[in-house]
């Protein structure tokens, strides 16, 4: 089947472009001694994280038991729960699913040990166990070395839990790259203390588990971090464009669009809108939802569910009812969460068809 | 099975407020001579489609023909689909649905006529058109009565496509009560030239078809329209209180999320974030992404994708690890698409599970 062909909206990848950022970050990490776990949100497809642990991955990341379930049945094995399991429910499906795979979930409460340490002894499953720290994101994460420590011994009284060391999200790193190292330099004294702590306690760190995609190829400068867990980097986006941490060429996702009206003067209307795209604004300003590639005067204003609404009003393009477009998502990851089906082409064909297995698991 | 019962997030849908809002509006279009054609993009389950339908809807409105698909399959064959098909691929889809069912299609080009047109034909299948007409809201429709005017003689050339009428969407109402009757005003001096120019031309409009769920109340304010299609006005959301147009009372759909983390100092983070609610964020400032039903001091500052930032350092409410909260979200519409199942409760009971069958069915 031709690109063509295909009806719109279609979320496509080129997939020689996915192929080598997949191969170049795992070069890097190889190069540095870093595993790389790549968080599976951007993809939700157990075909991609299989070509992701081919290409030298040690294993993938998830944010809930229903993504890991998925990833299990199509036997990806060996996977991290990066999200702190409270209910009795994810905690017992987290130990069901540690029967079947390598599991590791990280956490910042007590109450996630006492759920996890019971569901582990209810299913007689193992789990490794990683404390959330916070290294100046403020989403979750213990924020000082006691706390860690307090965590780290609780975990080690539970007979199916395996201390394993610590995690942290540098969420706020999402950051040009000219502003990375003295970000970076702050999230080091912060790890250098609870380093520090766990080394004066005599407890071992056999896992430091950070990294993210904006700063996946600095990863080198985080003080004793052994592995990383970026998502975006195989596919790429519009926010990280703007970032500076990708560029045009990197970016592996489009959504092939029609234009559905050009009723109204200085609009066009994309059959794509926030069902298609997601809500996600761009970080800079003007607000926008997406880049069209065909026209750079082109300002993705505003969205309805199903519609996309371009003010080409400083555009010398002329824009046809029924011609079709690409657009650049501004976030890959929620973009695909909206879709049942990702495309995957090379050279005008569509030579994948992969189903988004693990999209809208929210639990 | 109780309502405490179901993991988290989960998406609630309370039936006696719900039943209460599809009364009222059905009471409110009969005693003013409206017809009803509810938008389902809102709920997305022909089983509350058919509900509104037995309250006296005439029938029901979807975005798309996958949308339409899905409510034809289950038994609801009344039906009109608010968008320009102008896919060869989509208007094919639509003109063999309109074998199975009543169907209208609205369009503002050329192109669309002459893509159902074709289908149509093909199909041996008869579809009503409605020209959409823009009366300020600057996304679809036609701007003068001279480009509506011959659409309409466009479509009476082709055999099995029939001219109904005009249709709206004023999605500029979305404003306080008290500014809507000015608002409404213009768009009746709007209306009013579209239906002289038809008049003059000989051209009856048997159907004008406008309304939103904003402006339910004040239908009858409008000049010269048959029909309304509102989406919001059985379940509501948190833009609507805020909006003025519905009370906390009226909303009857909520979001259950359990606290996953207390470790950041002036934090709470929910296990719901943008693909729980949508990043749909606030019409108003401060920006948020949903009401916590338990703590109005809480401000829902931020979203990730599993994870919802709660900003709760001007609270007196103490938070804790494992407790759930309820969360009306921002635009109920969006939040609906990221789920696969809704749950209707009555008396702290589950009394439905409806799958979400037309959720994510962008073509």
């Amino acid at each position: 089947m031709l690109i063509e062909e295909l009806d719109t909206p279609a979320v496509v990848i080129d997939l020689d472009v996915m192929e080598r950022n997949i191969a170049r970050l795992s070069q890097y990490a190889a190069a540095n001694h870093l595993n790389l776990r790549p968080h599976t949100k951007t993809h939700k497809i157990p075909d991609i994280a299989k070509l992701q642990i081919a290409e030298g991955a040690t294993g993938v990341t998830v944010a809930k038991p229903g993504e890991a379930r998925v990833m299990v049945d199509d036997d990806v094995r060996d996977l991290m729960i990066a999200y702190p399991l409270v209910t009795a429910a994810k905690a017992d499906h987290a130990a069901q699913l540690a029967r079947e795979c390598q599991l590791r979930v990280s956490l910042d409460s007590p109450e996630a040990i006492a759920a996890l340490g019971s569901g582990t002894l209810r299913h007689d499953s193992r789990i490794g166990i990683l404390i959330e720290i916070d290294t100046g994101f403020r989403r979750c994460g213990v924020e000082t070395p006691e706390a860690a420590l307090l965590l780290a011994r609780e975990v080690q009284r539970h007979s199916h839990l395996d201390f394993l060391g610590l995690m942290f999200y540098p969420g706020h790193l999402g950051k040009p790259p000219e502003e990375q190292p003295a970000a970076i330099a702050e999230v080091n004294a912060i790890l250098d203390s609870f380093y520090r702590a766990f080394q004066i306690a005599g407890i071992d760190l056999p896992v430091v588990s950070g990294g993210s995609t904006p700063t996946a190829f600095r990863s080198h400068l985080f003080n004793g971090i052994t592995e990383i867990r970026p998502g975006m980097y195989l596919l790429n986006d519009a926010n990280l464009v703007r970032m500076g941490v990708a560029g045009l060429d990197d970016c592996a996702l489009h959504v092939v669009v029609t234009v559905a009206s050009t009723a109204v003067p200085g609009r066009a209307i994309v059959d794509g809108g926030s069902k298609t795209f997601s809500s996600d604004r761009s970080r800079n300003e003007p607000v926008s939802y997406g880049m069209i590639r065909e026209d750079s005067q082109a300002i993705f204003v505003a969205l309805s569910e199903e519609h996309g609404h371009l003010d080409i009003s400083n555009s010398g393009r002329k824009y046809k009812v029924g011609e079709r477009l690409r657009v650049l998502p501004n976030h890959v990851c929620t973009t695909v969460n909206m879709h049942d089906y990702l495309y995957g082409v090379r050279n005008g064909e569509v030579e994948k068809v992969w189903e988004i297995t693990a999209r809208g698991k929210v639990q």
